[in-house]
């Protein structure tokens, strides 16, 4: 068996032995790449629902075996990480929990924590650790063939272990995600939802509805549309192309900070609109001033 | 004197003999670095408000004079720009109509069409030609060292000519635009300010707004906003990272176009908004697989 180790001196030993992979799509593709490519575990195998993309895990050459039946997967894995969509979590816990032998981490990769905690803990028998997680990174395509094995370089991971997780399997999937090259950074759940609302949820949640405005506009312009997308519009289309699957279960599972921070937006965005109408150009300035402070920060913080 | 001409065989001529560019930001320096580069002019010239601006767009190399009184620069022009804000455009076609010269052309690189229209139009005298025109590019960064030469390869240029232009002024214009990479569309004002407003105006809109909503959250939070931005949240900041003065003036002289697309907007969000809340996830996805193939379309039309 291999020996977990946080150290990270030159060319560090796998930190697991066999890793299975539950859903091979964007996210679990690039981890499926990124723990071979580092060597991080000895074995990378998947499973997911689609045969299909069972068998392009495959022919890409990304994991050593693929399976639509998760049980394949699990046998003998020390690693279990699920990258399916949120909404599945219930289920595919309740079908792999018993299956679990005893000292196996469980991880996820999904963009709401309460949920991950309260869907997939009660499923899990006594001695298997679960440690949620979200790496903060991603792009707008979708399916084992858009993963790449540097998605997470420079990224942060948030994992949000449950009041009294075990220590040492916290600080293996630490270590995983550092050596993948991301920074670690662990807090609550529901301190997780609540930023990533703002900072994750509410921009998805407005971008796919600007891209639904505009094309429900009439045919004829609906193309004008297009053409002239350079002007601000092509930014938000490339958010509104992210997986829909997804990002449904997003929505229905962190729905109370979803729609708090909605509520927010939607009275600034009133009060500018109020500003429009009524010629309110020293408002509208300031606003746009200390929006540009914004941008500051976060090309200061590296995230640009 | 120069020959306009819109043949576009190796090594035309110039087209004009001197450009006298009113404003030195983004934009107009963009220009003048162009203009001067694939040698459309003779010669170019700057006049702006701020005597910083001028002295560094003379330190930078980008035009052969600089000058904070605008008669200076206009003195046996060809051709004039205007590149500064457009609620500015009154007052400043009020103060240059008088000196034109007849024959002059008068452009302007403004983001809404009919206000030009309204604005310039009056103050200039016979035999001074006026082509609107608005450039469908730009950066998140402003001022004379913002600007480069290739800013409008590949993008689009939209000429609003009033009714009975002048066909020879329109012909040069829309050469000076080719010239410089873009491709040239002439369409009504009225209709040029209905599709910006979803394209342009409307999107910046939303992004100065949710920026703003997340930098009122506490001084704890926005840190950790800023942290986790690349969830969705930082290409919203670049684009709230525009301007002010500029964009506060599209507000002010667009405000039927943007009101009518923002109420769109709102009946569209108030949908989601509901089915987030009575976790209506069908109609969630259905929503987010039809914004997919727009992105789709962009990419097609090459301008992703």
């Amino acid at each position: 068996m291999s020996t977990a180790s946080t150290d990270t001196t030159s060319a560090p030993g796998p930190l697991f032995d066999r890793v299975a992979i539950i859903g091979i799509g964007l996210i679990g593709s690039s981890l499926a790449r990124a723990l071979a490519e580092y060597g991080i575990a000895r074995q990378v195998v998947c499973a997911d629902r689609s045969a299909e993309a069972c068998a392009k895990a495959l022919e890409l050459g990304i994991v050593a075996e693929a399976s639509t039946d998760p049980a394949t997967a699990l046998a003998g894995a020390d690693l279990v990480i699920l990258s399916t969509p949120v909404g599945s979590y219930a289920a595919v816990a309740e079908a792999i929990g018993p299956l679990l032998k005893r000292g196996t981490i469980v991880t996820d990769v999904g963009s709401v924590k309460q949920a991950a905690l309260r869907d997939i803990g009660p499923h899990l028998p006594d001695g298997v650790h679960l440690i949620p997680g979200h790496p903060v990174a991603g792009t707008e395509h979708s399916g084992p063939e858009a993963g790449f094995a540097t998605l997470f370089q420079g990224r942060w991971c948030i994992l949000t272990p449950p009041t009294g997780s075990d220590r040492h399997a916290l600080e293996r999937v630490t270590e995983l995600w550092r050596r993948v090259g991301s920074t670690v950074e662990i807090m609550e759940a529901s301190h997780h939802d609540r930023v990533l609302a703002i900072t994750s949820h509410l921009p998805h949640l407005i971008a796919y509805t600007i891209v639904g405005t505009a094309s429900d506009l009439e045919e004829d312009t609906k193309s004008e549309v297009i053409k002239f997308s350079a002007g601000g519009f092509r930014d938000f289309t490339r958010i509104a192309a992210s997986d829909p699957v997804m990002w449904r279960d997003v929505f229905l599972n962190n729905r109370e900070a979803v729609l708090e921070i909605l509520q927010r937006f939607t009275e600034d965005l009133t009060a500018l609109q109020r500003a429009i109408r009524w010629g309110e150009g020293q408002q509208l300035q300031d606003h746009f001033t200390k929006t540009r402070a914004v941008r500051r920060g976060i090309i200061d913080a590296k995230q640009a």
